[in-house]
């Protein structure tokens, strides 16, 4: 499902209808962004009132402020920033807008947080179509609204042509983190066993075949989705679960390191175990890429106490986000701060942390 | 005062020193940024290590993880965002970083909020110095320190040489709203005093001449700075303040005019009260502009009841920040949402919102 099954209008208010707008510069004979739109006057006013509320729909707000006041509760806030510069724009399975909702809402989520708020802001490159514009404005839209987040405040700035790539976006989020939930990278335990939601590679390849214009004989789409309901689910076990990651940029093998790095222990991944869909596969052989190193934008890496990954394990497959969740590893005294694979025959490899990315602008 | 007189270390690290750097590649070798910084691996790891952290210096954290968790107290909390594209990144009196966070600082007070936390995600082109980017983290940290706000999270992506314009930064913060605190851009009333700060124009001027390398017979140097100790002051008289707004892009006219709208009330400014310095308004006056629509960055119009309007007046002019504030205006019951500026020889003049912007990439 992507946003292309927006409804057209939504309960705040009607689609974009470019005929309707009220503007003193003829925008219907301009149907790009403009300077002007950066510039904080009439224009930047009516890109609000007219692109972004109809496309927020209801998890927007008739605000959109320079800030937005919100209420809280006593207690402890996940606050998570991310900008997306994705390549292209549009790619199988979403785009840049769905993208940057979900992924702030994870990185919120992968302390333990209930992500609440999320902030948009844009840096457009003049000439941009505002259709692509409304495009994203709704598929940010939809995914917030799927989430159970609200897009509170924003900004837009403009850029001249040739200083920019089309649409930038930054989200910033804050999530409420429930009482006596502490997760935290530096968390994991000798003894620990290794979860992960579901299979490798998906976003990476998507977001590559569509570039390159590599044809993998299918069609692979990208599984951005947000993981805060899942966390929740996970959380609602009553387990104590130590850490939470999203395998993103650099793929499971930046966010095992990090972890070995943050919690001093030995993560041993056992590659027979790590789901890898076949059109993944093709395309990293093809490619000469390791799906280990490869983006990921809906799943994540649990690290628990041995003797409650099963039940934890049963919680994730019972969720939607978590209904392929295996067992992949565990974490062990040995080699503090290294990941270590071990193959199908046994024997045993480092995995470093990658030093760049396979594929840039994957996010 | 500029970055430049910060010293060299800092209370949380040592100042920059390639010499040292440990790196998988040789960054010395490479003074500048490269696709890798923003790929999530070891190369982004190096650069919150190397060149963030000690460049935010006391302001930042040690973790500078992918969210932050912080401590709220029960009560509203003002959130907000923004991205600065600025043309040059390095002007008379600041550059993008300062900017970056006085501007997020003074958004999160202008309803209020005490600010104190904020993300900073930047997107970089490919082959920008490092020296520059270390320049601009000096001066965030710097700007956070002076206007206490943290820096607890953030985020690096670095787009291909000819997607990007060197340095783009977002910034996102959360501040606390004191009880009993209730400012709106729509709770201008008819009577209502409008005080200003200090002079207008300085900003916009400085990276305009920076820009096109025009010289005005003397340098005017920006205004950037963080107004949320000024605004507790002011919220420290006891007197209800019913509306904050730095008039930054489209300067005072736009915000002017959106507070008329929002409040749906006129307001008239007399001009002949408009603090505009001599430089400005020669600059100006070669240009063609209007020093009421040139953009500020450490300047904010209160409007606040008559009666009331004195002490306040009082309490800005004991702050360095607004040691030149004067009242330039009044809010009246007839035609409302617009503004009139009331010139020198008595005649009156609607001033509208502006369509886009006289310069744009100013912030």
């Amino acid at each position: 499902m992507t946003e292309d099954t927006l409804p057209t209008s939504t309960a705040s208010g009607p689609a974009i209808d470019a005929d309707s707008w009220v503007c003193p510069l003829p925008l219907r004979d301009s149907p790009n962004i403009v300077m002007g739109h950066g510039a904080g006057g009439a224009l930047s006013a009516e890109l609000v009132t007219h692109l972004f509320q109809p496309g927020y729909g209801a998890a927007g707000t008739t605000e959109l402020g320079d800030a937005a006041v919100i209420a809280a509760q006593p207690g402890r806030l996940s606050f998570s920033t991310d900008s997306y510069v994705v390549k292209p724009t549009f790619f199988p399975g979403g785009n840049i807008g769905d993208l940057a909702v979900n992924g702030t809402v994870n990185d919120v989520s992968m302390c333990g947080g209930r992500p609440m708020f999320l902030s948009t802001s844009f840096i457009l490159e003049e000439g941009t179509p505002l259709e692509d514009l409304a495009r994203v404005a709704r598929s940010m839209g939809w995914a917030a609204e799927r989430a159970g987040v609200r897009l509170v405040t924003g900004d837009t700035k403009v850029v001249d042509s040739g200083n920019g790539d089309g649409i930038y976006v930054n989200t910033a989020g804050i999530g409420v983190i429930p009482d006596g939930v502490d997760i935290r990278p530096d968390r994991a335990q000798p003894g620990d066993a290794v979860l992960l939601s579901g299979c490798l590679g998906l976003h990476g390849i998507a977001v590559m075949s569509s570039r390159e214009g590599i044809d993998f004989g299918t069609t692979v789409e990208s599984d951005t989705a947000a993981l805060n309901d899942l966390v929740d689910v996970m959380i609602g076990t009553g387990a104590d679960i130590h850490v939470l990651r999203d395998p993103t940029r650099g793929g499971l093998a930046a966010a095992v390191n990090e972890i070995a790095r943050s919690s001093e222990v030995g993560i041993e991944i056992e590659e027979s175990r790590l789901p890898v869909p076949e059109a993944v596969s093709n395309a990293c052989g093809l490619l000469g890429l390791d799906p280990m190193f490869v983006a990921n934008e809906g799943k994540l890496m649990a690290i628990v106490a041995e003797q409650e990954a099963d039940r934890v394990l049963e919680a994730m497959r019972g969720h939607e986000a978590g209904q392929d969740a295996v067992y992949i590893g565990r974490c062990v005294a040995e080699h503090p701060g290294a990941m270590v694979a071990r193959t199908g025959i046994g024997a045993t490899r480092v995995v470093d942390l990658p030093i760049g990315e396979q594929l840039p602008r994957i996010c």
